[in-house]
């Protein structure tokens, strides 16, 4: 059941706060803390670019062991290609989280999101830490906080919740998250060679007060984020810092050992995460709307994946919906450049439920309908490639000129 | 030797004319017919895209004995996803073309570039080619107008020409092409499995007068195409109708038959697909410059590919590129995504000839200088993996604000 007046500070057992540290050039929230009143059960799953951000190579050691205190995080800097110093930095943040807020150090969490290649201007990042600590508390207010501390591109805060019952026990489960440019994440626990997902920098903080053991946490967070924020993308860049971490403090005193509750756990971990990840398809950078690709019936998973990624990630398609024009020639032409199965004669494609091409023929329709109804702030692409049994689906937004001007001045 | 004053019909034995027949909607040429005084030794390469356009389909065929008479080509339709009707009317074409331009049938390559997924207009098209026929002539005007005929959102015509001796004989070797918008060739020879190139319709046709066996010819031609339109990227979507055509007429008598004659005749090759290249990534859609992405010593051939592809294709690169940007951890992390051995301690970066990352670490520089350098037509980016021996260069242009505007409303 997903609830209103819900927030990430809802779960009992943990507080937060977000200041800002002067790190980011626009006077909002840039740096946070969330912490749990004890180390609790913990997993997250990283970016797996091969160019990984300091904070990325930290946070892997920290939370092997699958426990965590909290999490500490800065926006405005990515700490990313800056090599040694940028390691000793992210370790930094972690021991002035451990000394101000409690806790070890390798407790911690570090998250950091930003331009890539600058180094962390340390002495704004100490204070804000110091200052964010003297601020925890556990109203939704402080929730909103760290979901702006969080924030870069990003033109609103992100956020979902939801409760279930374990017997008597009220469990809940809520996150915020970040991302709006950069996105195509491709996250994956740490040890794992790379879930095959998409890729912004994306950043994603959960908590529950669920009781459930570290190593069913980590195994059902894998598969709900590979599901979820693996499958939305911007720009299908994925960004060197992507990390999504979910901490479960069991103060509710539910436990999640039952077939029966582990069920209700992973739907409502779906349910946030899949919100989560829709909310970062509809601030991508420029968006106008958001575009739900869905493959039905692919020959296995991984063509499923592949074709709804390319049509997903071509700037032609994207443009398009941008458009509402009912070009539907470059979907087709996008699932064909997927390198994997897939025939046209097969296939049935839909637009916002209008059938357009069927078994290599192009049907007749109304382009001003389809157009028409192209415009809404949600657009439904369904390809059913006819093939077998495989399906996915990616969530991302069409291609607008906002984009450009966004990402060719980002920087100088 | 590149000369000015060459043309597409200075290699002697080839006819040409473009007219205009109504199916593009500005009045400029979209039929066109390129014809040899008689059958000559012919090779072909078409797109990878499992969505492959009934002139694709018909063309494979048609050059697979490796022999042609000619080519007959419109712009404005693409004949894609036109099932059994499209390929009846791509048949159509070759049988008009050779019934007014002499030869058989299956001794013409059909072409089609434009929308996808309507019927070609045969009348507007069969009136086209009875006209390009009457007009066929083999001076500078024909070959401009041939030029012009295969064009679409292209600004500007597109033409290539070298000439070389074999002993007293001078042979010319020259092309057109067209590209602007879905650019991403993977072009293979038919039978192949896919040359791993990448991806706009783009079409080029080259002429020489060469004597040169069928099979030596679509030998070197394959591999030179993979080193030029293959590495062109605009878009990274690979057509339905890529194709890329050579016809060698023998008719300057020099016969390439000796190692040196081979050698002479695929630098000539190089040369001419590398320029037309060059000007499909310059005239991209919404272009303001070339970005030249050269992948150094990367660890293999697929990496060095790969690696270059990535880069080129992120729209955060190519818009840095277009604000004169230099955000180079788009770069490096487009490297570090691309799924392939690159480890960023090893790498060295250089924009315009400055470094700007080395071994994992920033290297100061002048944003402002860097930046000016960014705002010239040309723009190099070297990336040194330091992991190999393995070299790729690919052109792409930056993305701007046009690309969005003239793929929004293509259509409607």
């Amino acid at each position: 059941m997903a609830a209103k007046n819900l927030h990430l500070l809802s779960a009992k057992g943990f507080r937060a706060a977000g200041v800002y540290a002067g790190i980011k050039t626009k006077a909002t929230p840039d740096v946070g803390l969330l912490v749990a009143d004890r180390p609790v059960a913990a997993a997250a799953v990283f970016t797996t670019n091969k160019v990984f951000a300091a904070p990325v190579a930290i946070g892997r050691r920290h939370v092997a062991g699958g426990r965590l205190r909290g999490v500490v995080v800065n926006a405005g800097n990515a700490n990313a290609c800056t090599g040694r110093r940028g390691e000793r930095d992210a370790i930094s943040m972690c021991k002035l989280a451990a000394e101000v807020a409690g806790g070890d150090p390798h407790e911690f969490l570090p998250s950091s999101t930003g331009i890539i290649g600058h180094l962390l201007p340390m002495v704004k990042v100490e204070a804000g830490i110091r200052a964010a600590a003297e601020r925890l508390g556990d109203s939704h207010q402080h929730a909103l906080e760290f979901a702006a501390a969080i924030l870069t591109t990003d033109t609103k805060r992100k956020a979902a919740a939801a409760q279930f019952r374990v017997g008597k026990d009220v469990v809940t489960l809520a996150g915020v998250c970040k991302g709006s440019g950069m996105i195509g994440p491709r996250m994956a626990l740490p040890e794992r060679g790379g879930l095959k997902g998409l890729h912004a920098t994306m950043l994603a903080y959960l908590t529950t007060d669920a009781a459930i053991p570290a190593a069913t946490l980590r195994k059902i967070f894998g598969v709900s984020c590979d599901a979820s924020f693996n499958a939305v993308t911007v720009d299908d860049h994925t960004s060197t810092n992507d990390t999504a971490c979910i901490l479960a403090s069991g103060a509710s005193g539910a436990r999640i050992d039952s077939a029966k509750a582990v069920k209700s756990f992973t739907a409502a971990l779906d349910e946030v995460c899949q919100s989560l990840a829709y909310q970062i398809a509809a601030d991508g950078e420029g968006a106008t709307k958001v575009v739900r690709i869905e493959v039905r019936n692919a020959k296995d998973d991984a063509a499923a994946r592949a074709i709804s990624r390319a049509i997903a990630n071509s700037p032609l398609v994207k443009c398009a919906m941008h458009g509402n024009d009912p070009n539907w020639g470059r979907i087709v032409s996008a699932a064909g450049l997927a390198g994997v199965a897939f025939e046209p004669e097969r296939c049935a494609l839909t637009l916002q439920g209008t059938p357009v091409f069927r078994a290599g023929q192009p049907l007749k329709f109304s382009a001003a309908a389809v157009s028409k109804a192209l415009a809404r702030p949600e657009v439904h692409v369904v390809l059913d490639c006819r093939m077998g049994k495989a399906a996915y689906t990616v969530w991302t937004c069409d291609l607008s000129k906002d984009y450009v001007t966004i990402n060719a001045d980002y920087h100088t």
